[in-house]
């Protein structure tokens, strides 16, 4: 991963194609099986794995993970040596589909109660990890949204759901099915905030919506200033409130501070003991600012 | 600490009385001891202590920090008890000075080699602690500003020293050393830059100078702000290149997201694991970066 952008998942956009289509595109040319370098900001001795995509027309080769320092060391050994032989015993198996569902919560809105936001993360984590910041901590902060609305004694006009997306991690058929049933029920989705980068100090919020809107958001500005926030700009949401777009609904996504966030990605070593629970929070009251003035101001 | 403050510095500025001047205080009042809440933002099992100020009209009576879970144990005690009674054991004691010593870098300017610009950190540690984030991290990127001008071939108009300096725990002796110096050698101190406050993420620089310099430095604001840095406000630099304000020069300080900091304040916990290669390195950019808009540009 490019360790000189900033924003470190711009490395892993770059890179995760290594990962994703390395395998497939292996296969086409007679791999037996793939190792590769972790998509991992540090180096340490993890490996982060994650999503990997085969085609039919090739076999699907097996695929590991090896940590960066392991892949340093393989790297070192492929410049020195010109024939390195290595071993792969890989005991993966993909087990069929089990019944799961998404979670939600919602409080009725009082003026406009078919009117709905959407405030949410994903309660599914990559299997080798606890998942504490992918995405046990959107999940927490968007409970967290309900919770502070309702200490605060606010009753919002429009209904704000918290949901625990399912299967984000392995398909996203949690969102699907979220935006399946809002069709069916024809309801009216006016916004989706999606916490799915880490509870990591907040930066900023990505706005997917049209010019005008985000002049609105933009508008708000000295109101976040105070509690962290400087950057609101044009920008990408989050895969489980993505789908909502189809039905009209105006979407951000949380950016924490990113620093962190690779170390611990897909890895035994995102656990609930590295997340900090001030980071945490305070991503947790920006989220609650912003759904408050969309729901007060609206979009 | 007041949870409520998003700069975790301000609550630590209004409850550190407690732990410097309680003893005396206390003393007054005929205490045979004080124990004193760890100055801490999170709960847990690990006692943060400091600085405690006596005055010599009363005994100098024991102080201990207890560690925040313990001192919420206590506090319950007290509640639910008339009397609770405790029994302190304090094996520390104060050791004669021994001679210790600032160490410094310098990279001579090319075109005003008698005008010094100082970056600087500190390089002793609260005695409980390794001292990692305070103030390794600030000792550490004073010298990547050094090491990343040279890498980049630049060679700066004033003369720039790194300086560690030595006892800022205990006195602030190293500090006044440097002054001492750069008053009896007679040199023109045009700025001061200090990094004390962790190596977490930056957020800013609180500047210490006059009103036409901070816009100097404000007009700079779009070069920081890719980087991380948004705020640019006048506010304190450090207790470090803070006496070189007596001789005239300009000074800064990083500001750092301070969320993590007093989770490891002058703790045992204050360790090389919990600095982040990429937060440390993204502060020392910031700093390079000033250093240079300030030898390039003057103030």
């Amino acid at each position: 991963m490019n360790p000189t952008y900033i924003r470190t998942f711009m490395a892993y956009g770059e890179s995760g194609v290594y990962r994703t289509r390395g395998p497939a595109r292996a296969a086409k040319y007679g791999a037996l099986a793939v190792m590769v370098r972790s998509l991992a900001s540090n180096l340490d001795d993890f490996p982060h794995t994650g999503v990997t995509i085969y085609n039919d027309s090739f076999p699907k080769i097996p695929a590991v993970a090896i940590s960066t320092n392991d892949a340093e060391w393989l790297s070192g050994q492929l410049k020195n040596n010109s024939v390195v032989s290595g071993y792969i015993r890989n005991t993966s198996t993909m087990l069929p589909d089990e019944p799961s569902f998404n979670v939600v919560g919602e409080i009725r809105g009082t003026q406009f109660p078919n009117e709905i936001i959407t405030v949410g993360g994903h309660i599914d984590s990559w299997d080798l990890a606890e998942g504490a910041q992918d995405d046990g901590a959107g999940a927490v902060q968007s409970i967290e949204v309900l919770r502070v609305l309702k200490a605060l004694g606010l009753k919002p006009k429009h209904s704000i759901r918290a949901v625990m997306f399912m299967n984000e991690e392995n398909g996203g058929r949690g969102a699907e099915k979220y935006l399946e049933i809002a069709k069916a029920k024809n309801e009216k989705h006016i916004f989706g905030l999606e916490s799915d980068a880490g509870g990591f100090t907040p930066r900023g919020f990505g706005l997917d919506m049209s010019a005008d809107k985000i002049a609105k958001v933009q508008s708000w500005k000295n109101l976040f200033h105070d509690y962290g926030v400087c950057d609101l700009e044009a920008g990408g949401s989050g895969s489980d409130v993505g789908p909502l777009k189809q039905i009209g609904a105006a979407l951000a996504g949380l950016s924490p501070d990113s620093q962190r966030y690779f170390d611990l990605h897909h890895a035994a070593t995102d656990t609930f003991e590295a997340v900090s629970k001030r980071e945490l929070e305070l991503g947790a009251v920006n989220m609650a600012a912003l759904i408050y003035l969309v729901d007060k101001y609206g979009l």
